[in-house]
């Protein structure tokens, strides 16, 4: 039996337990005519032809988890081109039907995805709520009275209610983010330029992102891993190294009391407090900081000329089109005629002005940890007030693509009466997506309420989310480089930070070089030797740093590794042999520390 | 006597020498009273303010030379602010009192330098060829017919003259750049951002850039260097590392026959073969490139939106004051009512594919080499057909800020008839602006067509550039590593190249480790062995790579010196002495590559 929740580790072990693709998709079906949502799919595959795909997949790898989204059912937001599919945007005429599939389905389904359907949207991904679509309101998975958010709407609700393991968003002012909040998901919202828009529709092209709704984050960051990569067909597609975060002690920003804003939804603001309370517990330092200047560029993306950009995605369509347009959609875009070039070029001199603003405080907090949607509503509110209701939930969201951010959405529990879920978003500067992951997956692990609608579900350990790759270089140093000593400041100004003081293995020997200044030892290793160890210090460097450091290092000194005492091996100072032949040795003072300290004592006393 | 040029050397040597900057400015005075251009300046520093300031800085500051620019009299283009004078971008109607310098000038004075005047230019900086202002045309110092060159036509003549030691002027299209090449200059053209734009009146806001005319390239360096670094007051104000360039094989980028287009002027045309030529002198390897993306780009700056940054930056003063405007600008801004804001994001949507496919040629070449301006022109040409033939001068010039780029205008040389020079622009990408300077310097003295107006004036030696800093590290590997082994790829998978084949001092020995996969050798010094020295392959690496190709290295192994047959010491592998104790000594073999050659000769006889 499959659970209702379908995260990778358990359908992989199930996979691995003799399930084969073919009873995976019969079970999607099953599951997707007995769903008590209509409004999900816009165009559901067929069953005959997901068949086909199970077929295909295990004619091409017959075996179980052999590629690495092996027979992993998956359902796409109806602006991402699937071939042989139309694609409608949530507007039955503007349908086209692609020949390609978009850059980044073509890449999950050769990594052996299943595609179950394409999902309901607010059109042309213009909302943040879900109820704008001719289709219907695809609602939460909790309550049905409520949105489901969007505008990847039916992506949200696919993966919360075990359609499928996970489906993609697109996300310009928070649609990947939002819809996981209200249904007790992760939404995984890449870099700008990370994963390519080849074959999207665009909403703003200049800030679109692809984005993955995932029951954990292990397996959203998985899925993100296979559809990212450069594409020189996207113009806004980057290559860039992943940036890194600090592997401990993360500075966590939160909203200081100015700028909380949660619309009368006390529960929705319990819920913050808690989670950085789970923050706190897990170690991060919780800074406040000034979210004024994110909020002023959150205020861009619709009160500012971006919106032209919408109208640049539909302008010809638009012209002959009008009435097939949801009505508060179409007034929105329409606004965009309102803005001429100048207006343009006026708008970005503002957001550039509030990046640098944003820096400053940028130097505050590594990451920022924010609301995901500040409050719910229920379809019937949110089409009483369609536009300022929908704003509300872009408060903390509309900033982070203009800003180049990086983020991930987690759950962050249910309210009061155990009813609605809301969720936090963490925030990082540009390609900190690998580095926040870790944090992320503590965060929703800590919390412990479920997965989607399946509240019980428990997050299975195999989906851990590996500590981010601290790129720097551990290394153990020994003499004139130690804390205190006179070429400390080598370590220190490479960017070191010391992160432990311990003893070399019980077989190494410390001599006096003799002719150095400012003096040092050299250390050697004597296989058989039975000491004590030798004091050192592990720092840790980052790689140029460290590459500078050992280009400094004048012979006989030299780095190679040294074996700890609790028997783990580092970089660290090794000597050439030539050198201690005939030098004092000081093995037996445990360090040169002690060394040091005698030679001072004795050159004090004037011997 | 102060030489016709006021380059930063020979005036630092006067100083030395005792010259006092009240002397200078007495020159100065002299020399602008008997300039036969009228139209270099707008609002020259009045003789008494000027002689203030030289008695105010000799008060701050007594000692020659104490400070950067002690001395150094400079002229500033008028569209940046000078406290106390007019700011009016040569529209009187629009004219302004600052109570502040603009940030650049402002560090430029606090390091010394004189400033004696506020120069004519293309009114509103909108231009190329210096004839758009009602204070007159500039002219060419090798001929009053021709143009100087725009829109920083003062700015350049004013330096070119001997009037001014170096002279401030922006550059959007190519204003920093296409005076230099008409006047035998160099304009340093800095990446965008690298300099504050703070209180200049902006021309198309987002690719603005401040630059330097001056006589040699190490003088334009020096003052670029002064001027540069973050301000948060500018939106595009950016921070970043310095990009580098390689030390040695520099692949100099060239106009490919069917990008080549000097509108009929053979002069340039050869003078730019010629520039080609002495570039392969000195040791560049000339490769062709693909303009064509550069060119689709340089045509959006004026035949795209982006003129309505123009707009944007006098909209108010031109619903006022249109006829205060010079007609041929007035129409160019004018011309930006016709884009709205739709227009502008498919403009920049355009910008950024086309940036993707020159991401590809950057792949062929290093740095570009391109013509600064391709032809000139008289006054009488240009009046007569202003918007055509001013946008000749750009065809190589329009790209470079919107693409991001660090640039260098050098001059390359007089037309046959020895009347008038032409240049050649180095472009680098976005902050290479210091690794591209000693390869202009030694383009600009390998030319040898002296400074400005006088083309006897040798270069001095003191002003020479330093070689860029290379920061790869140079590493010896002994074993595995080299080439053809199994572990080369660490080396070429982290970014190093093959510098050098050598041997090692005579006093090295060389060990088959036992025990090793890929079987690796161990390298050790014995002061006083006299042997023949072992073959290393010496690589460089980035400094990262070689951190991480460090941190990879098992024991016994590690890096430390090796010295060189040639005296010399580099890094390089050193062994544990424990490793080698009984292990087969192979010193004789003269390398590793000999020992790998006889045992795979010996396995193949079944040996």
């Amino acid at each position: 039996m499959l659970p209702t929740i379908l995260d990778l580790a358990s359908l992989q072990s199930a996979y691995a337990a003799g399930l084969s693709p073919l009873d995976l998709v019969e079970q999607v079906i099953a599951r997707r005519r007995a769903s008590d949502d209509p409004a999900i799919f816009i165009t559901p595959t067929p069953d005959d032809d997901l068949r086909d795909a199970a077929r295909e997949l295990m004619a091409r790898a017959p075996g179980p988890n052999s590629l690495p989204l092996w027979g992993i059912p998956f359902a796409v937001k109806d602006n991402i081109d699937v071939a042989g599919l139309p694609t409608t945007a949530a507007c039955p005429a503007f349908a086209y039907r692609p020949e390609q599939d978009a850059a980044v389905v073509a890449r999950l389904t050769a990594a052996g995805a299943l595609m179950i359907g394409k999902t309901n949207l607010d059109q042309f991904a213009t909302g943040l709520n879900g109820t704008r679509s001719p289709h219907g309101a695809p609602r939460s998975v909790f309550d049905r009275d409520y949105v489901s958010g969007g505008s990847s709407s039916g992506s949200a609700v696919a993966v919360a209610s075990g359609l499928a393991s996970f489906a993609l968003g697109t996300d310009t002012a928070g649609s990947g983010r939002v819809p996981a909040a209200f249904n007790n998901l992760v939404g995984i919202k890449p870099t700008p330029g990370l994963v390519p828009n080849v074959g999207v529709v665009p909403a703003c092209r200049s800030v679109d992102v692809v984005t993955v709704f995932a029951a954990t984050v292990g397996d959203g960051v998985a899925i993100r891993k296979v559809m990212e990569g450069y594409d020189a067909a996207d113009p806004f597609s980057r290559k860039a190294a992943p940036a890194s975060l600090p592997a401990s002690g993360l500075r966590v920003g939160v909203l200081d009391r100015d700028e909380r804003e949660f619309f009368g939804n006390k529960d929705v603001e319990g819920l913050y407090d808690a989670a950085i309370e789970r923050a706190r517990a897990l170690g991060a330092a919780i800074v406040p900081f000034d979210y004024a200047p994110f909020r002023q560029a959150a205020e861009l993306l619709y009160n500012g000329p971006w919106v032209a950009e919408r109208l640049a995605a539909v302008r010809d369509f638009l012209a002959t089109n009008a009435d097939d347009f949801d009505p508060t959609v179409r007034a929105i875009i329409e606004g965009a005629k309102a803005y001429d070039a100048v207006a343009a070029f006026e708008g970005r001199y503002k957001l550039e002005g509030l990046r640098q603003k944003t820096k400053e405080e940028w130097q505050k907090a590594d990451i920022l940890m924010l609301p995901t949607s500040p409050t719910t509503y229920t379809v019937e509110q949110m089409v009483e007030d369609p536009i300022v209701k929908n704003g509300h939930f872009g408060r903390y969201t509309n900033f982070v693509n203009l800003l180049d951010c990086a983020a991930i959405a987690v759950p962050a529990g249910f309210d009061a009466d155990g009813h609605l879920p809301a969720g936090v978003t963490l925030i990082g500067p540009a390609f900190t997506d690998d580095a926040l992951a870790p944090f992320a997956d503590a965060m929703h692990r800590a919390l412990n309420e479920g997965m989607g609608k399946d509240r019980a579900a428990v997050i299975p350990k195999k989906s851990l989310v590996p500590q981010a790759d601290d790129r720097s270089i551990p290394i153990a140093v020994v003499g004139a480089h130690l804390t205190g000593m006179p070429l400390n400041h080598e370590l220190t100004g490479g960017g070191g930070r010391l992160i432990r003081i311990c003893r070399t293995a019980g077989d190494y020997r410390l001599f006096v070089l003799p002719n150095t200044a400012p003096p040092k030892p050299g250390l050697v290793r004597q296989p058989g030797y039975q000491g004590k160890g030798l004091e050192v210090e592990v720092w840790a460097l980052p790689p140029e740093g460290f590459g500078r450091f050992v280009q400094n290092i004048p012979g006989p000194l030299g780095i190679g590794k040294l074996v700890l005492d609790d028997g783990s091996s580092v970089s660290g100072f090794v000597c050439e042999a030539y050198a201690v032949a005939g030098a004092q040795e000081i093995t037996e003072l445990g360090g040169w520390r002690h060394y040091m300290r005698m030679k001072t004592e004795r050159e004090a006393k004037g011997e």
